[in-house]
């Protein structure tokens, strides 16, 4: 693949994104371009109307990132030519590719649809590219030539973890291939980078404006299977798991975006229910489930005939927020995580409690409690992160221990929501919540 | 209305953009909603895959850029805090309620099925206002409580002069209310300088993101009936008219941009040609009109099943730019200026030439002429705009007349396009192209 | 005063700012423009090529968030329009001259002459504006029209504690005029907004380029002499926390940058001990003490002639880090606590042990102990920030207890430099450092 | 030279700037470092108090945009790895020294110094890298190793047009190397791009802020001896253009700015004439040519003794400007030009004129006349640029001739200025002016 041939992109984000001729095709396909209509943030766009942006921008995005990143490694360990096109066509590839196989409003979907099927959106992204022959002949004339087959890509479209990393050459004497399976989907990856970057910038939200990822990217490195930071960029990779944090728990985990999530999610599954749409038939179906997009699921004539999806397009959304904790779990096993279990516990107990002060309610539907965890340790479950320290020593270092102070394993939210029609029983809700559960954290609700 | 009474919304463009309490209805209200579901841009996302902004988050942005400059203006003439606050609310709402009647993709809506109706998207502004009770009410409980009608209302989002204002008390000594038309439809209008900043932003294009719309806003001032810009501030105007030109150039009228434009008419003239949905009984009903959106349209089960639909929605798009010309025009007739005019006459031309070199052509399907007229004179067919010079005195100046240079009044682009079928009669379509008309004027392509 | 009245200056962070026509004596007086020449980040430019602004523009980018400060927060009491004109004039008063008693390299020239003799450039600030008729006068003109007395200005610009605050009024029922005291020097500050927001912008450096300021206003409000932050702020309130703690360990902390430091630290001393300027003599009389800048000590042809000053210029700076431990300190009494306090004794221990292996050092000269102590909590000793709840309570919150992790209370650098010539030794000093003093902090030097 | 060994510099245009290894002795020297404490734009920060950048960080980003753009070109080409680095190596070293010879406050000193003696800074820089040990060896140790002499890097400094440079060989069948020439020195230079870009940033100006330099550097062939631009980049090559007019117009040529630099270069002069420095002394000897810088020259303690400069330093400018004419030229001799050349003839007869109405001036201390010429044709009097159409044949274009509207070749500044003390007479002076020269052009003063 000839990389001095490609055309140039406009983005806001980095000025220009390469695509190189070879990539033609894949970007080309029905199956990338409706990422064009899959919003990133799925709702957010009711608290943030900036945030209009989509995937396919994204996915592009991502392979500018990976790009720079193959090539600040690869720099460092006088890798001959072609090896480093190789890399980078391959990786790129891979970015291209790693959110195809979302569905309609992307994480809703999946997990109101997919996981419980056992799926996730990187198991339909395979099936996206091995089903549908306009995507796997794009894929394998450009894999082909270095000696990979498809059946290579979706492994590494699926894999979770390092081990599992398909692509297992040399690179040099300075470690292995598998080593680049972090910088798809590591701790700091191009992945994580884009979308701060890029929600900050269509919410103008700001927290992930400046992450410095050009300095991360020039001190990253390889040894054996894993990447290494120089420490020198610390402070830029602290300064980007805080930007992740703050995103999260002020737009992805905004209180009225959840709220609108939970009616979406609500919508969809009775999409599912109510058979208007036979969910286990497009999941089998390749080229069906690429006709799924968040229009063409909104505005198919059954769905749009819904009372409910036009509350949603009107953003009537039916639940109010009425309790808040934010609660930083330690390591160790304590009550509140016993609590975390069980969601459905405290639901049932509290609609008990509210039935015997003569609410005629029901759970999940006139109340509900949401739980979402903010994993601190973003994206993989790896505990460590290796620094390479000043005199070329390499340090392993959990990744939540800042150089300035220490984060919990993982923090959570518990909040309780009411329909709108409950409004005037808030007192009454409240009161019952506090009986059966007492807790010390502070909360500002 | 109490304007220390507000919610502050995030904008990516100015920080934060207030809406006053009194306006929550109208914001809320379906119609208004529906702006969400209307891109800015229409298709140049094609091209700019950024700019999927919708205009929900331009009319806020509109609101915003009104209200300052309101404020400046009457700064300047001590007006009582009353006055104030009730030109405050006034133009807010009309800035609000400016897009309200766009149809699915603005103006392309407006082209193929207002305009052939004698109507544009300010008049079914007009009846979205006054027909739908939702919106109405809210309209009214605002303007009633400073003795505004309805049809107050109605006519403003209507006029296009200055004369036909129907707020047209006395600003202190200074001037007119009628002057205040002018800062939301004039040369150098909030809605032009939003949308200025907002597409910039979005396409990532840049021309129109450092418009110092401040230092304009700063030095705003009336007289009579007419709005005037304070010396200082005139190279912040000419550099916001140049940016509106290259904005026109490379994002609104890029070829790419055009041709997708050109198809999408297509379709949406042949949904109303097959009857898949009757415009006529639409635009006679408001309530229908507001169901329209950029989805509805085309997610329409009929409508996303023609295969014209899924080209247009996978990117293909089946015209292609073989001749470009950039004409600028002298105010004196020209040949060219004639050519203008008769679009019709040389795809007719063109026609016959090309069957008789033996192509089966159709004109408007298998080739089209595009003249997209930038007029250099934005918005109005005004000549002139009014300057205060240092002494005070009043200067009145051609908005062509720049400082350092003059524009032409009007400049044409004149392209020809073919269907990508007929690319290899590429050398035949130009040759012909150039027997019935030859142009000396400048041509890269 | 007729705040109707003024002038705008392009400011690359807020894009303009006002400078009311009364305020024009204070700023055009030779004390104030003087500000044009002390860099507001002193050596930081070595490092950070960029940062060439200086504390002429903070001061009036201070004026300009504290006026968006006091108008945000009176717009909750329903103040009368002559309050808020008192307040707004006062307080920018204020803020222009917070910084006017800052002598050359503002910080370091504190550290090195005015501490010592038990003077902080606050003091000079009063001095400032008292002895120079040009500025008293013109500060002099504006307050006496509210009833104040130049000894009330000289006051607040001394006081380091809300309680010492000379404005006393009553704002309505909220509570009282000392709340004012925090805006300027609290927390969460005009004066530290401004800087980070500046700072990031002119580095490049971006931690603090998108604090959310206009939030934190937006949220702000009084209770009784204290300014109270609407929970709905927190997240923005945490972010210009951290952004603050970035920009000291990457910008403010930059190893190079304190290497410099202490290089033009010792060079005043110098300037000082070898009498080439008289400090005593410049103190005591505030004329003399204005004339001096970053270029007027360093040109002074009997210092420019200093072999040290060719070398500052040219940077050759002749210190090197050989070992860094960053500690966060516990609350309680710890060996590291005990080592901050006793700078002095390590040096005299290291210089022993140095010696005992046959090297020839002096400490302060040969090496040095940098101990940089970032307090976390900023500006000010105050433990707690007081937070709005959803209901209206008030609760009372660490300044250190984010939402999702706490701080240490402060945490340290500890830094041990050697001179350039003995740079083939490190290994020596670093044997010897570890033989006086084994930590069990992680260190990557 | 190593092309993967560098350090990288944080800039707040670039993100990151490269300073490869083997530049670091060029950028460490005494002659280079002193860039520092040259201001970009002189005396601009009295009105735009941001723009206090030097000329140091412009070189190296001149260095950063050469480097972009001669890896842009030579892409197109296939030229071998090893000329690749080569031309990347020299060009930067040329971005870096291009600014070399300036003396302090740049154009200022060389106007009032260097013009009168027949130099440029262009020939004080060949100079300074032939006669200072430093720099001489410093780039003889890179370009040796091609092949090259320190002499080749003079004339390369110093020449002024393409058939000048010293560097011929063939790229590859594309061209020749003196086409490198146009992108160091031409109409859309590194040069030109990096100061619109950075003075921009820091008055906060912001017309070149969006200046879509990447676009034109990705569009840049060569063909023969000259460079050739794409017809796509067309848009953004004129958006550069007009950026460069209104920077001009608004802040090189701000009126206060001009009264300020006359000031100053009254100063300038006085500090030659009353021999407090003997420039032609200084300027036969290049060691100490380098020590003058802008706060060497100013605090000088002969020169800070000055009445004047004392005013200098506290903004007191002793001139106002009363009059102002803006003058697009034609090409043909108009009287306007006649005008031109003769700005003392004008100071002559007014002179004459005031004296007859009893004031007592003397020209260019009372009062003088300003005539800015505002070369729109930027840098060089090359009247034609080069563009590639789409067939690839070549075009050549005026450079005035924009796509949309014309330039005058030369557009003229005509200021009138008296001293403050003479305000009262303003109206004498005007009409006097009048008496003596009736102008039809339009004046907003």
């Amino acid at each position: 693949m000839d990389l001095g041939r490609y055309k140039i992109v406009k983005d806001p984000i980095y000025g220009y994104i390469k695509i190189y001729d070879h990539e033609r095709r894949v970007v080309d396909s029905s199956a990338f371009q409706r990422l064009r209509r899959i919003k990133q943030l799925s709702v957010a766009d009711i608290v943030y109307p900036g945030a209009t942006h989509a995937r396919f921008s994204h996915s592009l995005g991502v392979a500018h990132v990976v790009e720079t990143m193959v090539r600040d490694i690869v720099r460092k360990y006088r890798v001959r030519q072609h090896d480093l096109e190789r890399y980078v066509v391959l990786m790129r590839l891979l970015a291209l590719l790693h959110d195809i196989g979302h569905g309609p409003f992307s994480h809703l979907f999946e997990d109101v649809v997919l996981i419980p099927r056992n799926l996730t959106h990187e198991d339909m992204g395979a099936e996206v590219v091995s089903k549908i022959p306009e995507v796997a002949e794009a894929v394998e004339k450009i894999i082909n030539e270095y000696g990979y087959k498809l059946r290579d890509v979706e492994v590494a479209l699926k894999c979770s973890k390092g081990a599992e990393w398909p692509f297992r050459g040399r690179i040099q004497d300075a470690g292995s291939e598998k080593s680049f399976f972090y910088i798809l989907k590591g701790v700091y990856s191009a992945d994580i980078i884009d979308y701060l970057l890029r929600d900050s910038y269509y919410t103008g939200a700001g927290y992930g404006s400046h992450v410095d990822w050009q300095r991360i990217s020039y001190y990253l490195g390889i040894y054996g299977d894993d990447v290494v930071l120089d420490y020198r960029a610390l402070d830029s990779l602290e300064q980007l798991m805080l930007a992740r944090i703050y995103m999260f728990s002020t737009v992805y985990y905004h209180k009225t975006v959840r709220a609108a999530s939970k009616f979406l999610g609500d919508i969809i599954a009775m999409i599912g229910s109510k058979r208007i749409i036979d969910f286990d038939e497009v999941i089998k179906n390749a080229d069906k489930y690429v006709e799924l997009d968040d229009y063409s699921l909104i505005y198919n004539s059954n769905v749009i005939a819904l009372k409910e999806v036009k509350e949603y397009l009107y953003r009537k959304i039916p639940y109010k927020l009425v309790l808040e904790y934010r609660l930083p779990l330690s390591n160790t096993r304590t009550p509140v995580e016993l609590i975390t279990r069980s969601k459905d516990v405290i639901e049932t107990l509290l609609e008990v409690e509210l039935r015997d002060r003569g609410l005629d309610v029901t759970r999940g539907h006139s109340f509900f409690i949401d739980t979402p965890k903010l994993s601190l340790n973003p994206m993989l479950s790896a505990d460590e992160i290796i620094i390479m320290s000043e005199g070329g020593g390499l340090v392993r270092r959990k990744v939540l221990e800042f150089t300035w102070f220490s984060m919990p394993k993982i923090a959570m939210l518990l909040r309780l929501y009411i329909r709108r029609e409950l409004k005037d029983k808030m007192h009454v809700v409240r009161e019952a919540f506090n009986t059966i559960f007492s807790e010390e954290a502070k909360s500002f609700y």
